[in-house]
């Protein structure tokens, strides 16, 4: 294995490994997939929808695979890979599989990240495809928050008969861009032709609560509803406003009725693959659609999904938000952990990555080990999925794996990026035995449980922290949502994704902090009451030199420099 | 006839008969107009854009029918329903037809108007999903649009080494949205952290450069060629600032790859229909792509297709701009008149326009008169169409169609919104005949004329005005130009439809007039100069009750409310 990862003197990247995949026609893996031809809407050769109307009935319900991450670094864990790797690699021992990712948004693509749809061979195709338009879901979204910016201002310039308080609208506009100078902005200039004046500011479209709302649906009315439940800001009494007060729930149904059927695309190991809406996994909850998830469970004996960041974020509101909205549970859950990643956790600084250093890598462990203990406080027990970057050694990789066989943790190595499935049919195996398994899964706290406490137990289980402390601002809104009754809802904690507390910088396992809710945002929609703790960025700015620099069409019409 | 049409006492509405058309697959389609099943890239089972780089080379080179009309009225005047079952009509007359349109902006089907896509029997199909967000071009257009804009802003952030002027920043940010109270905004706020605070605005995507270059692109290579040289504002020392001099030509080629494959559909009478780009006729050029349209005559013996507006603004600009970038010439010119409008032209206000006044006909007939003379400035003696409403009396048509006789003007009266290409027959073997004409086309002016006599020969042959006359700050923009070299570009008049003049309010056909010139804007990608002249609106605002307020989605996912 080594010699052959030396001899690669320059390794190819993620979109020529991409366009060098012979894809099979989206027909043949959706056949595959139990998929009758009726249920197809193709979007070209190897992306369709699936209208799940035309599916046919069954009793199949497939076991979910929930993959997380110890508390993400710069350095890197490649949770997306190792999720579709896994599911190659359970294809490859004989399971009906099928993975459920979010779509990327297209903003990050033109700024930092490039792509974002897997890596090396774990990737899911077409990438390129999957990383500019794709079928216009994210698109559809931009369009329905965008049309209900316009009808609120709309409303407000025609005479207001809501008493809409043009200063108390919490309904931002959005774009799929990483535009800081829409930040904050003020809109309806120019005199009384143009609306009445305002401070209003873009968010980017994955933040839209219409994103949250689209990947919580179970269909066309439950979409529909959710959306006639959304809260637009308040009266000048500072009574909630209702997109159900507009009347045009029905618009904006008829915006998202293509983009809430789930995606089918491929793995370049060709397993069927659901692409299918991408909340942030900060101020939303972070996990593909709940329409993807359970269309997979009818059709495939296991389904591979994500959830975004760590299991603080993303896992946590897979089982207590998803998992509640949706009826189900996962049955299993695997940790990507990395070589990398436990020595910047350990205090070794990102350029400083490449030495060998063991001990950094012990003083990492708690930060794996408290994720750990997170999942297994929902009566799981995980998988850690040790990740192979090429410039680990065997003395990194023991140590991790020493001290999970030290105590009694089920971990394997892979090395889905070079290999596919093939590099990580260990995981895959440990994975299967887990799901033979009994499972005792219990939520971490009950709906009915006072507000404050359902913060309490997710700080004290899910982030191993001391207590919470409200400040006034987020008192006097707790205040109105107990008037409104909106204290029913799960809580969305948005925190940051590098610690366990609230400040970025206290990696590893920090313990005795407070965490401090600042503000708290009902999405009524969606379901849920956002726990703003810290700066939470609604819309990324471009760095000095964007991704999009780099990017161009060949003369064949393929993609250039998408990473 | 007069029978049939009092017999149906609630007529279906246009989404109605949408919905009942049997739809053949569009694959059958596509191999009906001679594409093979490689160049057809599905989206959905009825709709498909064409890879043309897969069309097999032929030496076709069909004929091409322009559908302009009258000056518009609020009464309506059926361009698009006329151009749709002419092609049915011609179809079924034994030639191979395809009819090339502009694709519809979801902004006015939220708004005013419903949908664009023909009307009744002469429709194009899949309705529904052409006005929402059909193949998703639009929103590609959005994306690169808003992608350039937050890039300039993020190069000023970021250092400005371009020296960019944010006062002098002409490139606006879009959205497919009508939306009055982002006409005149203020980005930027909020601190440094958020970019470079200035004023700036939104148009309708179909107002965006990018649209007119998408419409004018021969192929990819000339795409990016055209990105790169709009101009996005100016330096401090007022110099223009190019899309090359930022370097991010290839991301927003990459963007509209796809959307630059024109699309094709059916009509209800099966008729393959390109329908691609839709660029503003004011400050634009207003006509479908030319990729659509040079595809079309290589696949056909005759394309229908049809510019915005009245033949002073649509058919005007398809001749001088889209014609000679293209390098070809319609075959003959269809003018579409109403009874309605003709009598609105002849003073009838809309309320008085139900009783029979032949009277006010006679009075408007001018206002055509000088359409057909516009016509044949081109070379073209142009073919009447009179689109008969159930309305109209026996008596008012006779008085159209006397008129056109005595003065030896080939006229055809159409019913083709109640049946189709049968309605259009009579304007089919009309068309036919002049297809078999000689054709001395001739350009109005040469691009190497002055700019001054450029505007002035169309101002003169065109709308039949007298002069013109340029305000002090185009006289200066016009020095401007003439420095940079700019003015042999050709000439994009942004005028009123509703009048030949500058002036709405003047109906029929006015004369003496002058053309005040307020403003010069110059498009260096789309390769014109914008030639602003009263006051033209390039982002619309929302009616008291939206369009959207009766729009849904019935139990069968179908769609409720579009007109």
């Amino acid at each position: 294995m080594e010699t052959t990862l030396k001899t690669i003197k320059q390794p190819l990247t993620d979109l020529e490994i991409a366009n060098r995949a012979e894809l099979r026609p989206i027909v043949d893996i959706a056949e595959k997939a139990g998929i009758p031809e009726e249920a197809v809407e193709q979007y070209g050769r190897y992306k369709a929808k699936i209208d799940v109307k035309k599916l046919p009935k069954t009793t199949k319900n497939g076991k979910v695979v929930l993959v997380t991450a110890i508390s993400p670094t710069p350095a890197g864990e490649g949770k997306s890979t190792v999720t579709v790797g896994l599911a190659d690699a359970l294809s490859q021992l004989g399971n009906q599989t099928m993975v459920a990712l979010r779509e990327p948004s297209l903003g990050p693509v033109m700024g930092m990240k490039g792509g974002a749809a897997g890596g090396g061979y774990s990737q899911v195709v077409p990438m390129e495809e999957i990383n500019l338009h794709f079928t216009g879901d994210l698109h559809a979204i931009t369009t329905a928050n965008n049309a209900l910016s316009a009808l609120i201002d709309n409303h407000i310039h025609r005479g207001n008969s809501l008493n809409i308080d043009p200063r108390r609208i919490t309904w931002k506009r959005v774009l799929d861009m990483n535009d800081r100078a829409l930040r904050h902005i003020t809109v309806g200039l120019g005199g009384p032709a143009n609306g009445v004046p305002r401070e209003d500011g873009f968010d980017i479209t994955v933040a839209s609560e219409i994103m949250a709302i689209l990947c919580l649906a179970k269909d066309i009315d439950d979409l529909r509803t959710r959306l006639s439940n959304i809260v637009i800001g308040y009266t000048y009494d500072k009574e909630p406003v209702y997109v159900k007060d507009l009347d045009v729930q029905g618009a904006l149904t008829l915006l998202l009725k293509d983009a809430l059927k789930p995606n089918i695309v491929q793995t370049i190991g060709g397993t069927p693959a659901m692409i299918h809406g991408g909340p942030f996994a900060n101020i939303a909850h972070g996990c593909n659609s709940l329409m993807a998830t359970l269309t997979a469970k009818k059709l495939s004996d296991i389904v591979v999904t994500e959830a975004g960041f760590g299991s603080d974020l993303g896992a946590e509101k897979f089982m207590n938000i998803k998992s509640r909205q949706g009826g189900f549970q996962p049955d299993a859950v695997v940790i990507v952990a990395t070589v990398r990643a436990l020595k910047m956790h350990g205090g070794v600084p990102k350029d400083k990555l490449k030495a060998e250093n063991v001990q950094a890598i012990v003083a990492g462990l708690p930060n794996m080990k408290k994720h750990i203990e997170t999942i297994r406080e929902f009566g799981i027990e995980p998988v850690i999925a040790l990740n192979r970057f090429t410039a680990d050694t065997e003395n990194e990789l023991n140590a991790v794996m020493g001290w999970c066989h030290d105590n009694g943790v089920k971990a394997a190595i892979t090395e889905v990026w070079e290999h596919g499935g093939t590099g990580g049919l260990e995981l895959g195996k440990a994975v299967m035995q887990q799901l033979d398994q009994h499972v005792d899964f219990q939520f971490l706290y009950d709906v009915e449980d006072a507000f404050e406490d359902k913060v309490r137990k997710i700080v004290q289980k899910v982030y191993g922290g001391q207590d919470i402390h409200f400040t006034d601002q987020a008192l006097k809104q707790l205040v109105d949502i107990k008037r409104n009754g909106w204290d029913v809802l799960p809580v969305c904690m948005a925190k940051t994704q590098y610690s366990f507390s609230d400040d970025p910088k206290l990696l590893g396992r920090p313990e005795g902090f407070t965490i401090t809710v600042r503000e708290l945002i009902p999405k009524l929609g969606a379901g849920f009451i956002v726990c703003l703790t810290g700066d939470i960025m609604t819309m990324p700015g471009l760095p000095k030199v964007p991704a999009a620099m780099n990017m161009d069409v060949d003369h064949e019409g393929n993609a250039v420099g998408l990473m």
